[in-house]
């Protein structure tokens, strides 16, 4: 039995906290909104002032300027803690930012395990994310415990923090391409007679398929666009993505293209909405009605 | 046992041609290369000249011209068919050629199954590609010979040519622009230290997957570059797919992006190379040296 802290309990952080709590930890849960604090001291976890004595502090928000405001910001976190404690970072963030933190949490003696997530909220809760991970043998140690209860699979990238990160914003790459290129196939397919429904049940099956188009291409066929993972997820996570490329003098053709639809997509107003939406701007430019419009 | 013709005895066509021989058929040959056609003849094909009782004719040429040379050119073989012989068009199309080739085959009373072929050369051999067909009922009953002994799935996508052929540019679009997109994130990754190797283990598993990336990115790792689909292929098939969507004025940036990478490849004389080499122009533009270069 170990104490965590859970910063961040937003649909990925929540479910983090709750898979601790699960396997039996004691569990601080921090976040701006009350209500998610209230909902899981329910759930029993805890919202007192952290303790002197935790052990490892999960950093589940949006980005890098949160991560660092939470960790060495006014009332930051690692001030708190004592050496030998671990900080594991779960946000989207550049590799660069990610060896920052871990040279400066290790300049007062704490571990920084750089852990950014993939599996959405539902495996959240379950406790069986991906983590894709990197950090001293010291800091993989410490964190074991937060790894064991919310992760179905741990990719152990290296002794240093940002191959976590670096890995990670390779996958949203695809995965951000793989959603947008799914959208202009599937409304491509309608221009040229190739009904939504019969795109999935044929493309899943061949050569042309991904995880995202499987994932994602049944929202816009059922015209269900409630927000399981945002259209804006993807301007901050491919502008990551083309931030890197660009200071690596990297040219990504394809990354840019897909970055443009989902701009579009927030500039319509669907920041908000399941990313699938990103297909109402295609539908939108080739004058389509999606499923569910009229 | 059916008397069947098989024009275009290249990787596609002579696994089909061999499947039909295996399924105790009598199958013609064509082909303008005659090694193939003494291949074939050797392995119990016929290559004479074509029977006057021929119930199907399989066309597994390069692109619609030679589709349309192949059934109505000098020496065509739809003038030689007698009325309720099928032609099976199994080359990459515009859906409305398709329904051309359909309307002048029903003018001689020949039927006419828009089937185009998904699955590559090991499968064409096998026996077990998929087929995106349409066409009538009575296209679809006279070809079923050729059907059975060519495909392990049958797509019966409705009862006119042109949908056929509609789906497979839409099946199209995604796997070039995946294939491209592998590139640019293997590549994009190696800049920031994924190696490939490691790339290819991890994001298989994640949402950043698709069935184009396990099947083209170990080429890369392994420096292989032997073609079993060809650079070539794709400024075709994805100058079909932007030249449908150009004239129902179909925007689709991510699908030009993926195109113009293809055509550098191609401009850097890789276009007989496996696709996966199209990861060599972001390696050039980056500076980086892919496993097995210098």
């Amino acid at each position: 039995m170990t104490n965590i802290a859970v910063i961040g309990l937003g649909s990925m952080g929540y479910g983090m906290a709750s898979s601790c709590l699960r396997a039996g930890h004691q569990v601080w849960g921090v976040d701006l909104n009350t209500a998610a604090v209230d909902r899981f001291v329910s759930a029993g976890g805890q919202s007192a002032a952290l303790p002197g004595d935790l052990h490892a502090v999960s950093v589940v928000v949006l980005n890098a300027p949160q991560t660092e405001a939470v960790l060495f910001g006014d009332d930051g976190v690692v001030a708190k803690l004592t050496p030998g404690a671990v900080v594991l970072g779960h946000a989207t963030v550049p590799p660069a930012f990610a060896r920052d933190m871990a040279a400066r949490c290790a300049a007062v003696g704490v571990h920084y395990l750089d852990a950014p997530i993939s599996g959405g909220a539902a495996k959240a809760a379950s406790g069986e994310l991906s983590i894709m991970a990197s950090g001293t043998a010291e800091a993989f140690a410490a964190a074991q415990p937060v790894l064991d209860a919310t992760a179905a699979t741990v990719f152990e990238l290296g002794d240093a923090a940002g191959a976590g990160s670096a890995m990670k914003a390779v996958n949203q790459l695809l995965a951000g391409v793989h959603i947008a290129a799914m959208a202009e196939a599937l409304t491509f397919g309608m221009t040229q007679g190739v009904a939504p429904d019969k795109f999935v049940e044929v493309i899943s099956k061949c050569a042309g398929t991904s995880w995202m188009l499987e994932n994602r291409a049944p929202h816009i066929v059922a015209g269900d666009y409630t927000p399981l993972s945002q259209v804006n997820i993807w301007p901050k996570d491919l502008g990551i993505v083309l931030d890197i490329a660009r200071d690596a003098k990297f040219s990504a053709p394809i990354t840019a293209a897909a970055m443009q639809q989902f701009l579009a997509a927030a500039g319509m107003g669907l920041g908000g909405e399941d990313d699938a939406a990103v297909a109402k701007v295609y539908a939108r430019n080739a004058g389509l009605a999606l499923p569910g419009e009229d």
